[in-house]
């Protein structure tokens, strides 16, 4: 069983009220049979996905509407309660489950969308809204999401949002600051702020909803999210491809850039102990031949013919100058899914090797994997394995660390000389999977002190009795 | 001469202090050279573009380094000296000249590229480099600026961050919420607070510089900005097209969107009233016949042959099915000019014709022109010309309307029918000119009274003594 966050990590529970009998039929009567408690039911809302944080929550409340979030919130605020907001449940830095016994704030039925309009193109929906779902609704009516990411499957556009979800998409599409459109969000009083505006451009004032994207549920709940998608694109491309060098993964994505212009859409990268461990655990097979590294590179337009010949004028030269040995191309669903699956699965493969210390760093792409060189030198055998795979065309580098069970010492070798390496490059140390509870008391290896003086003040702003996902985020003040 | 805002308004000066000799000879021995004095030499830093609204300032400073821009705002702070930030002074609202006597921080000299990425495409450079500067500096290392409006020879990149400037190209590239990668701020208090990274994704942390972007320096002075800039196209195609109705201008845009996709790069609209005045006023030529409406198409890519044939294929079924009934097309540069600047210098030619009353506002597409209609219909006589113009890909409409004098009668027949109008299709005031002085006190048609609420909120933590830009983007609490 995981070991009870507060106890691995020696935390001190914070002075809110306990949960009493009075409490819980005041939520039954508020959203009778959307309300949870008893250990069993209650336990995959306390447990993360990675099975590395547990919380002690006895209670989940499953809201419908925006008015009952309001109303949770107002009463929790009122008795001191605290509240831990969680959608899919699929974080991956200890935010989305309790630490101690905080309310569970469940987005789960918040599934409905709101509008879509076909002309700019623009979805308004319910925040427990599954991205993949999403994706599904649009596609029939010609759209994608501008976001895609491995838990798709499970994850809901609020904590989406609320983490500032980045993805394979984000080469393409731009991030979440940019295609979110407008947000309607319950303030920790459970006064409800609607900025669920759907226009390409709105300057009337601060950009209100910017604060809580990325916020990781400590400043207020998200319900709703308007968001711009694109179009879908009438031709995808998928090439996986093999390189003998790291310098020649680089010299891949600056000519691909170059020759695909604006129909490259990702630009992906995994070295060789990635391949083995999705060849090992969950039965895939590499469909080139062994190598050093491999890169995955889409491309998404509207004509096929154009884009093909560019993809191939592309391939033709990197095969010609020895930047790339092997090689496969998809244009069929069938097959382009089995290329992705090989890049987008390395995280559930590694989950199988025991206990996963993960890290989602940016970095100038130059750089990107000494420091995976580095850290396996450092390591030697304490590790069972090290690999570095990501979004090589954002700058962004998921360095993984295995072993067969969690070990302080093992933690101790790698933290904090994984964020000082990382410093050192200006660099960020969270990429795109945020804070959380893991790793908030590294911001300052990121961000200037005056800065995170400025997030406390916001906060205690925001959230003057830190009721909202409490100790993730920010150090405390 | 142009009537001083605080008499035309009738505002009230806010308690601040009264500039003494001591403070200007404080400044001399901080920025020898850079303190600008007198009537005559203070006056173009007092009056905006349009020749609309006039302050009294009688110092304008001009730092070179953000330490200076500190030193002068924790004088100014410690004294209770109000402070008007001004970029180049291009604004349209009112918000880039003081209203009483608040001291002009200019950037003019804080004009320096600090650095440039090619690998990575990112910019960094302090906040006054002027737009086309910057342009032009990227274009030779084969990049450009996410960003491109018709005051690029003036505008400051600071004044475009700090308004959130939309423009020309933010339909392809996005806007500055997704562009700006970081920002160096200096606070009411005179602290700097670096946020200058250069990375595509960093989530550690709330993303305080997007509080920043869009505030209209009324939070703080921004000195430097990191900004991620795309490849310079290889091809760059100018379509322009006359319309036989907005209908059909609408049915253009669903149909270019479509076939044009990912090499879209703008697609913007005038009506004849606007041809008329460019014609007139600044003696260009229409390339096409008469027509009720032009619109302007953009593509930009990375392969001339697959561009001329999609936007060749375009144009054949525009023009078979009546969509468009006249057209030509530029692929050389100075051609391409010289249709741009039909659209870009509509707002110029609009100058000549007396006093201009200018209305930016964001609308769902297919009611975008119906308001030009309305309001001619409802002003009559009563004004000179009553136009629409805008960057209808983004739902952006710029409605302007002239008399040969600024009239009090007029203005009230105009306000608040256009923001009642406006806020009936839940659009925004305000797009992408901002609030400034002029739309401030409108906020409410945009925003629920919450939401200025905590933007108020944001105002007093930020700047308790209100220094900064006062007058400015909010209503007075």
């Amino acid at each position: 069983d995981v070991v009870p966050t507060c106890e691995r990590y020696a935390v001190r529970r914070l002075p809110f009220g306990r949960l009493a009998d009075g409490d819980v039929a005041f939520f039954e009567r508020l959203m009778p049979g959307r309300v949870v408690t008893g250990e069993e039911e209650v336990k995959p809302f306390n447990v993360d996905w990675l099975k590395s944080v547990r919380g002690c929550s006895q209670l989940v409340l499953k809201p419908q509407t925006t008015a009952e979030v309001s109303q949770v919130l107002r009463y929790c605020y009122e008795r001191n309660l605290a509240v831990n907001p969680q959608g899919g449940n699929t974080g991956l830095v200890g935010g989305s489950v309790p630490v101690f016994d905080e309310i569970i704030l469940s987005t789960a039925l918040m599934n409905q969308v709101i509008s879509f309009d076909k002309v700019s193109g623009i979805l308004v929906c319910q925040a427990g809204c599954v991205l993949e779902r999403l994706s599904e609704y649009l596609e029939e009516q010609g759209f994608i999401m501008p976001l895609d990411l491995g838990a798709k499957g499970s994850c809901h556009i609020g904590g989406n949002v609320a983490t500032n979800a980045g993805g394979l998409r984000l080469l393409r599409y731009g991030s979440l600051r940019g295609t979110v459109l407008g947000l309607e969000v319950v303030l920790a009083d459970g006064s409800a702020l609607d900025c669920l505006t759907s226009l390409r451009k709105d300057n009337t004032g601060y950009d209100l909803k910017q604060l809580f994207i990325g916020s990781e549920g400590t400043l207020g709940v998200i319900t709703a999210v308007s968001i711009l998608c694109p179009q879908k694109p009438k031709a995808v491309n998928v090439a996986f491809l093999g390189c003998p060098s790291f310098a020649k993964v680089l010299e891949t994505f600056t000519t691909c850039r170059a020759m695909l212009g604006e129909i490259l859409s990702a630009y992906e990268f995994m070295d060789e102990k990635c391949m083995e461990l999705v060849e090992r655990h969950l039965k895939l097979s590499s469909p080139v031949a062994d190598s050093p590294f491999y890169v995955l590179i889409e491309t998404s337009g509207s004509n096929s013919t154009h884009d093909e010949e560019k993809l191939s004028n592309f391939l033709e030269q990197a095969m010609a100058s020895g930047m790339v040995t092997d090689g496969t191309v998809a244009t069929d669903d069938k097959k382009i899914k089995v290329l992705w699956s090989l890049r987008e699965r390395i995280t559930e493969a590694l989950t199988h090797e025991g206990y996963v210390y993960k890290y989602d760093i940016s970095l100038p792409v130059g750089k990107l994997y000494d420091l995976v060189t580095d850290m396996r030198a450092r390591l030697g055998q304490s590790a069972k394995n090290v690999v570095g795979y990501g979004h090589l065309g954002d700058g962004n580098l998921h360095l993984n660390i295995t072993a067969d069970s969690y070990s302080h010492s093992l933690l101790d070798a790698i933290e904090p000389f994984v964020y000082e390496w990382t410093a050192r490059c200006s660099g960020s140390i969270s990429a795109e999977h945020g804070l959380g509870f893991k790793k908030k008391q590294f911001i300052q290896y990121s961000k200037p002190r005056e800065a995170v003086v400025l997030m406390q003040q916001f906060k205690a702003m925001l959230d003057p009795k830190g009721i909202l996902n409490p100790y993730k985020t920010l150090p405390s003040a």
